[in-house]
């Protein structure tokens, strides 16, 4: 059955094309940078945002359109998932993620979710056979039932972090077997709303013990996939323990976790953070911990997750810089941790907004290649740091001097003559290469 | 004499142009919606940031390199001066924009500073001869001096009221002699610390009575140049009573200034007030009191005005969107209120930094005039609200109704039927203007 | 039926004792500053938080243990109403707030609503003339239902604005009826998510049209209620029209209704509009524009309305000066717009809740009054502003002088002498009140 | 000489005191918790803020009217020092904290620096020996000179590393000769401005060699001080290296460094990271790294570092909590990082801020020890975590289970009970600690 009949698979129609249901910049097989844009940009649908998010707030109901609005349980999640796969297909999108929440119907115990999300699984891959789309990740969602008030692994209730330990398990079974390529840690609740109640101790080494266990449990089953955790500051809890990149990298560090995790890093996290998304792409990267992404765009005016579709092409841009200087994002990808507006509530503008994000990044991408061809930043760098290629520089890299020997040098030197930083000129250069 | 001896005047070279020292996208003469670009931008030279700025900061001295680090007093002026004009003229600006405190040295007295003002103004009067160049607007400087610490037409010291008024009545004579088109209000330090030693009421009651002797000042001498207020939410104080443009455009009314003022839109004072740019102008001008533009770029994840020159744009053709909108921003202009980095401390900076943001806008007005010719927007936004032109929105409008026959006709609604905002395809459009 | 057996009516048992369900300084019937503390306060329960709240939040579903959990339709709303009278007979709240959609179910149709709403005030007014608890407010909801997506007066959709206007005439009357004493304006929905899409001046047109008819309605069926409108910057929507105080002062004297409308400040949104609490409540007091208090407390570094219970006693202190200097709140009151932690799930947190915020504010109110009795910070802040009340300083306050007097004054000025504003022995001097 | 003639010895007069240059809870060598107050709170005069800094602020010149003003170079360092280690004397505080630059002028050369401070340090001796006085912690000041415009130990020029290498090596040398406790770095340009101009990989690789050389010039030299980080997340840098707590720990795991350094914590640097004072204490002290205190107050609706002086009740008996919890804070202390507001011009309010600052961080101290003495928030706490000392719990902590087993146990669990957080209850015992 067809549900967007009016809508045929969307194609590349080039920058001038004024069909809003065709690509202007995404053109899946084009060859950049050695390889086409799909194996650059390996788009994922997430699950949740497309699939079972409603468009309520805080202060409203939910006011999406949708096929299943009417229908319940595992009816309503196996039309869900056809209608899923078929804007995947229409879209060209190979991946997609998921928590098991999105896909099955919780049921009445733990017995009857697992038994759920099996029926599920196989209902998905067939689904997955048909249209050859791909799982780019799985994980749990262990923050919207009530059992999870006080957080998961790190609750103060241990049949909590029981729970949550055979959540993981099942998350990462169904993630293995639809072939998943990473599997995705979000502490929704891994935090503390205020320090009066809570002993942060405790609650860091079971969040320490926890992902231990999974490490082992992975090696169990022999799940290849990468484990990914994603940083976020805050919300829902007031100060959730994976706060930013650089903290998540410390605290693996802390408990010996950093050969088994890498950082799944969104755009609006990095926001939330007080961080450009650059920044938090930059610190994983160069800490060799960049393993995927959560597109999305965030409103700097406003204090919450807006979560909405990537379309300023400056950070699609900074993120594909750092995506090739990584070497590419496999087996990450770029998920579209991203949902219509509320008033977006009609089954089109769930087109119109994945064009629009992945129109900006197959932007970006092709941006950020031709920065990297031209090399016109990169010798701006190299040449602004090429005092540590030589002399005192090099022996400060190489080890050979401490602050004795520094210092008679020091004290040798006339006036210290800096560089300029050129920001403006650089920022005006970055600017020209948006209209090429 | 000359300064920038290895920089002639700055020309258009287009797009494609990979000299640094040349625009790429601003074409003064270049006729867009009916004029040359330069009537449209009006673009000014901030004598502040540009010529008395040194670059310090709260952690930090001067940096800057600048050919009057040596001088003092009267000859650094003029040194400055002559600085400047000849930027002015290689760059092809027309406008310049000063506080009194700019462009002379403060003095020992009230009467001396007054005198050196005066021979700074002929000083100037002849270099702006010479060079055709124009004065966009003046203003007083009322908050660097220890005197203004408690604020000046605000201050609990009527003292330094009547100081401050002495200051805006001689800068508001000398930017009459010399031919400003405006004169602005910047609230500097009217605003409060802490309501433990402030009496809010007598300081809003001050300040109201402040402007309204400007205003009878104004008549008296002649001057027929347009009244500025701008904007700014909080530092140097705590809380700037001229918080935004709603709370500015509120005063005038309470005090009845309303028809006497118009309002200076910064941008970077916009989104300290947590609003973006276009929403301050936008707020503006469709209450009729869009006055000037300081133009410049904050950092959203800073907490304090960087005054960065503008190289966004997005924010660039929203802003000229309003302009356009607004009939053109005449007698105002777009003043770069906006500074070189710290580190970029050379004196090419200036010009790198001043191509950028005049590129920019440049690039934004043939953006937004391209919208506006297309009209897709505006046919959007108009279909959008076509129940009030017909029907019983027409009622609405046209005062008609009352909430009994609203109620009536209310009874009568079967489902009430919205249609999707649709934001994500509106951006997605807006950035394909972005390549043409 | 009593639904809270184990809780009797809470008691006044003074600062020492260590019985949570006790007050520790709210006394009710204690005169303080000439009127028992509870003609001061005029403490409500809000509906809403108090009785409809589940505890959801984005990421969560309900968590709360309420005995109509399990209920729905008239039932529900019965039951709800019972134990909200039951909990506000217990603490000694008399009052009230309600939007129409918290106390009966929205039925199928406006007209099932109506007939909805008046069976439940019927029995509302049954527990009103029982237990002698009054309305201090009513409203509508005009933001939950989907239909409001794009606002409610300021909808795109005509039919959207009437079906708003058919609610809140129903709501003025029921609020009629139950003897409410204000009726309030919270402008939900009533603001933009995008420009690209929004006609800003039609939107405040029609917000203006719309208070207009309200004013007119409030005539013809004779309610002496006093109107209400609540500011807020921001949540649901990116810019609500209602930023702040000084936002919506503005508009009201835009549209002319400045005689007709006060404000209800609520904490929350002050600190989301980027002010104190107490500079929002001095702004309103000294415009002669406050009205009523949605007592709460935010978290300055979380974005969204936390709506805590407010135990912060500076805030509470700060807020009750400034309802005294305002001569009291009537007929508005302090309501608490404020609810339970997702975690405080259990039916005795909301007596531990409503008992630390009515605590708080009886503190502050203590508190502020023996400030004023000591006339310690208002001998300060006289003392302060001095110069003008004779001098130079009393013919500027008397318009007696305009710029060029005061600058022939200034010029005969020597050195300034500022005074020391003192702010850290004012605020050690606070602290000391605290520990009285 | 005498400078402060007309303020003596400051005393405890106890908490009716109207006296302002009296103590209200500060009693110097009353015992509380086992020591004398003063032991517990080791508190520090900042020599920048209070001696040095001038007032000034990024819109105006300084206003403070000090003895030196009109002295320069070494005369005036002397005088400086005098009138510092006399306001000491009379405040009863038992500790100093300074930069290199804050005791002697910079001087024309690194080598007449060198001499200026050994002079200066010579001469300060004197006056610690005369007041028995000590050094708390020293630091050098590599950001305020133009030459770290780029940054010090992450400067894109080896000769500025070298320079800062001088310099810290100097600076560690004169705290060891005044017997300093501590040594303090804090990275005040270690960060960047833009990406595009940076290789932060080289400079955060920098940083870590110049923190390890600095490691071994202290083993070399029998430096037996403890070392100090910083944190701070931006300003004067767009991105501070040190953000915050959680970002220093993880890098000194990275590079190696854990053992050697622990953290100084700032109340204003933790809330401009977005995070509570307490939460850095907290994260510092379960990690073992709790170095020291940099006692101040920011206002959280301001983004920039106001230093204020700590008057805010609530944060420092969070504050004592943690450092009780923590064993006491010696080596280090509570510095106080703050500053008299611009508009407390005065000498007197030197007296006051120190007075309002001691004394908050006094009653801070004396409430968390009633609060530990009396038990009830640790018994909650405990409490609350109960289910992991035993069961499920237990084994879950002692690593005896895994997925597996968790699962197997989650399967046969009914409802999960959860607790009540109980928030508001705690707060409202909280405030009732606030009156004793």
């Amino acid at each position: 059955m067809e549900f967007f009949k009016n809508i045929s698979k969307i194609k590349y129609e080039g920058k001038d094309s004024t069909n809003p249901l065709a690509f202007k910049f995404y053109d899946a097989d084009k060859v950049v940078a050695g390889k086409p844009m799909r194996e650059h940009l390996r788009f994922a649908m997430s699950y949740w945002h497309t699939l079972t998010g409603e468009g309520s707030d805080p202060f409203g109901t939910g006011t999406m359109d949708r096929p299943w609005n009417e229908l319940t349980g595992m009816e309503k999640s196996k039309l869900r998932a056809e209608v899923g796969f078929e804007l995947m297909s229409k879209l060209g999108i190979d991946y997609f993620c998921f928590h098991d929440l999105d896909i099955a119907p919780e049921g009445n115990s733990l017995k009857e979710k697992q038994e759920n999300l099996d029926e599920m699984v196989a209902y998905i891959e067939e689904l997955m056979k048909k249209t050859g789309i791909k799982c780019l990740w799985g994980t749990t969602n262990a923050f919207t039932n009530s059992r999870f008030m006080h957080g998961a692994s790190t609750s103060p209730n241990a049949d909590v972090f029981a729970y949550a330990a055979a959540q993981v398990k099942k998350a990462m079974e169904i993630t293995m077997k639809l072939g998943g390529e990473n599997y995705v840690f979000w502490g929704g609740r891994e935090g503390y709303e205020t320090l009066l109640n809570t002993n942060t101790e405790l609650e860091l080494d079971n969040l320490g013990r926890f992902l231990q266990m999974a490490v082992d449990y992975k090696a169990k089953i022999g799940f290849t996939g990468q484990l990914l955790i994603e940083p976020k500051p805050k919300e829902p809890t007031k100060h959730q323990y994976d706060f930013d990149a650089a903290t998540v990298m410390g605290f693996l560090r802390k408990y010996n976790l950093q050969d088994h995790f890498k950082l799944n890093i969104e755009a609006n996290h990095a926001t939330l953070a007080m961080h450009t998304f650059e920044h938090e792409l930059n610190m994983s990267r160069i800490n060799g911990m960049l393993g995927s992404i959560d597109a999305n765009q965030g409103d700097l005016l406003l204090g919450w997750d807006t979560d909405q579709f990537p379309t300023n092409i400056y950070d699609a841009t900074a993120a594909m810089l750092e995506v090739l200087r990584n070497g590419g994002i496999a087996p990450g990808g770029l998920n579209f941790d991203s949902k219509v507006r509320r008033g977006s509530f009609e089954l089109e503008d769930l087109f119109y907004a994945y064009i629009a994000g992945m129109d900006t990044f197959a932007r970006g991408l092709m941006i950020a290649d031709e920065m990297i061809q031209e090399g016109f930043f990169d010798n701006f760098v190299k040449e602004r740091y090429a005092s540590y290629e030589a002399g005192i520089g090099k022996k400060i890299v190489s080890g050979e001097v401490g602050f004795e020997e520094l210092e008679a040098y020091a004290l040798t030197l006339e006036e210290i003559k800096n560089t300029s930083g050129r920001q403006e000129m650089l920022e005006a250069r970055f600017n020209q290469y948006l209209y090429k």
